[in-house]
């Protein structure tokens, strides 16, 4: 097994004032190469606290991932420490300064002498191209570690690590053919899921490894093959995917890089189907996921926010005598908003969600937590009651969440 | 100047299955304290792991921060490396034990032997209550440096270090007196503020200290005052703060914790005014701001989503000649919907967006990026147009802060 370090260098990140997300992001792709990490860190703009963990890395890992402390204003520090920890000078590199220069007239702009020094590189690094920025990204092979140093700003360090230093990781350290198949599950907690497919999971082939990703509201299920044919393994993942779908066939809404509202968008345009929604307590939340994904223009046609109960009597319809007995909040309430909106907007489908987000506003009988959405197509509106137990924002996610997946499993003609 | 480690523990955070938040947000608050994070590490639940980074801590840190490793599930592995660490045993304290009954006491289940197990402690621990979970957080003072140990779940860590560490921290290490004060900017970018800002930052007296806190479309300004007198340095600070203000005073929306969205509902519930809103690019987004905001049924009435054309005409009334001469990205487009959405719900003011967020459906005239807003009000429309360069999301969230902050300036008389 190869063994990783990670370390992010800047007082920026050490004092808090910026949240480090590379570091995670570089250990879930090593992860999927099967590299595995064994520690991260992160030291200051400091030579000496850099070389410092630099000699603790060296004893350690087999590779070292270093990002920060590249940038033009950051006087080159980490440059200068490298050059120094592997004994050699910085020096002109050639490749380095006709791509800072072309990174510059491509702009229109004059190459600074500040820039100028970012080709500046320790003799012993191979200069690795950065398309994105001006700061280069070094890769040494020196005291039998491999060490890559690389920009902090993120877009930079991913387009790096994608283009160029994976293929390198996996042909220096010839790391084992894996395949990955990610499955993303809605509308089940991680232990009931747990429970359902424990048979399956217990019945494994042993070159398959299942991990569980749970996010709020959403599970994902990582299934990790090792061996030599990468044929092979992705047969075998789709064969234990056949085994697992139909015990959990319902939660499955889809695979890899799928977003709910993404995959809900496409059933709406296979059926040719149109969508408008009447938000109380989601307050735009909802709209905002379908809107997210470029090109829904196709299939969603906007939305009330009805946040006050005159606009849902006179935008919607609400009757005096819904809002009066049963309350905004009720099963009443949300299917006259969901017909209203679906004959208003004159789209196949109304979506409606009414409830109490909290922190205030609850009652005995409606806590804070009680919503109801509400599903209404030609002759026909299905409801939910929900029972939920976040903050106001929990709750607000939770039930855009709930009914992007009500309008889902309709679609596909799967409700229990 | 106190030096800390922060030392988190978990296979999942060093795979990178979940996003360490904590790490960044206790370094925050220690540098508010003025003590010196000076390194960041995380391992993964293993015994060797856990033990050789507290030997490192030993010799560099004079408080080390641990978090994580403390659930039931994970065996309590970072219990019992602590408890051989400090050369002790574990035994059941009677104060944790207390607290864990009462804690499913009160939730009316009943105490596992699992749970139990969580009031085991290391003998030489100091117990610190946790208030919001079952995992305990242990205070030990070992080889000249204080450990402290904390659960893994962010808010249970947080209330813990907020009620619990931080008084503790301040007495033991008799921090020196530090006050803070953040001042909050919109509309303007950093480098452009720290040019109008640069004399009086060049200025200020030694004992204060500013940091620039960047993010989306908000700067920050911290500045910290160090000193033996509290009511002193708040006094210092109020002074520069007033010779401040009037360099930068239509850019700060409001000081440490408000947020935009909250600062414009004060300004409406103070003006008697009520909003609703016709959103187009940003598809239900500004709603969200306004409702994200708990008791913003006072003032924020709703809107309407027009993401289609037949929307913008049916129900805002947008003439079929704007449409066809000006497009939906335009003032006279903004104008309409803005006056619309206003006259519909009956509302003091109305708000408008509509733009082109991208990736596609941008043109040589209206490139990717080009927004309209417009924010009417009795016998008035005021518009601006925008030219953002981010990515679809980041535009979206930009259109929104412009929106709010136009709403926030004209309700101060503000506008240039």
């Amino acid at each position: 097994m190869v063994r990783a370090e990670i370390i992010t260098i800047g007082d920026e990140i050490l004092y808090g004032q910026i949240l480090d997300t590379n570091t995670q992001w570089i250990s879930f792709e090593l992860d999927k190469l099967g590299i595995k990490t064994i520690r991260k860190s992160s030291v200051g703009d400091s030579a000496e606290e850099i070389t410092t963990i630099l000699n603790e890395s060296k004893s350690r890992a087999d590779v070292v991932f270093i990002t920060g402390g590249l940038g033009p204003t950051k006087d080159d520090l980490t440059k200068k420490v490298l050059a120094d920890f592997f004994h050699c000078s910085l020096e002109m590199n050639e490749d380095a300064l006709k791509d800072v220069t072309e990174f510059f007239l491509k702009r229109g702009r004059e190459l600074s002498d500040i820039n100028r020094d970012q080709a500046l590189l320790p003799t012993k690094a191979q200069f690795i191209p950065n398309n994105q920025g001006t700061a280069p990204c070094m890769w040494f092979d020196e005291f039998g570690v491999i060490w890559i140093s690389m920009p902090g700003v993120p877009f930079e360090m991913k387009a790096i690590m994608e283009n160029e230093v994976i293929p390198k990781l996996i042909s220096h350290f010839k790391t084992p053919i894996i395949y990955h198949k990610v499955i993303k599950t809605i509308g089940i907690g991680e232990s009931y899921l747990s429970d359902l497919i424990q048979d399956w999971e217990l019945s494994l082939p042993k070159h398959i490894k299942l991990a569980y990703l749970p996010s709020l509201g959403i599970v994902k299920l990582r299934l990790t093959a090792f061996g030599d044919d990468l044929e092979g393994l992705k047969a075998n993942v789709e064969e234990q995917i056949a085994l697992l779908r139909p015990m959990i066939n319902s939660f499955i809404f889809g695979y890899e890089k799928d977003e709910i509202a993404e995959v809900v968008g496409h059933l709406l345009i296979k059926n040719k189907s149109t969508i408008a929604v009447a938000e109380s307590c989601t307050g735009g939340h909802l709209s905002h996921q379908f809107t997210q994904i470029s090109g829904c223009s196709e299939y969603f046609m906007g939305g009330v926010i009805s946040y006050s109960n005159e606009i849902k009597k006179e935008i919607l319809h609400v009757s005096d005598s819904i809002l009066n007995k049963d309350g905004a909040v009720s099963e009443s309430c949300v299917t006259a908003m969901a017909k209203s909106i679906r004959e208003k907007f004159n789209t196949t489908y109304g979506m409606a969600t009414s409830g109490i987000a909290g922190p205030t506003g609850g009652s005995i009988e409606k806590p804070v937590g009680t919503v109801w959405i509400a599903l209404a197509s030609e002759g026909e509106v299905i409801t939910r009651k929900l029972q939920l137990g976040g903050n106001r924002m929990q709750n607000i996610h939770m039930t855009s969440l709930n009914s992007l997946n009500l309008i889902r499993r309709y679609l596909l003609k799967d409700l229990s």
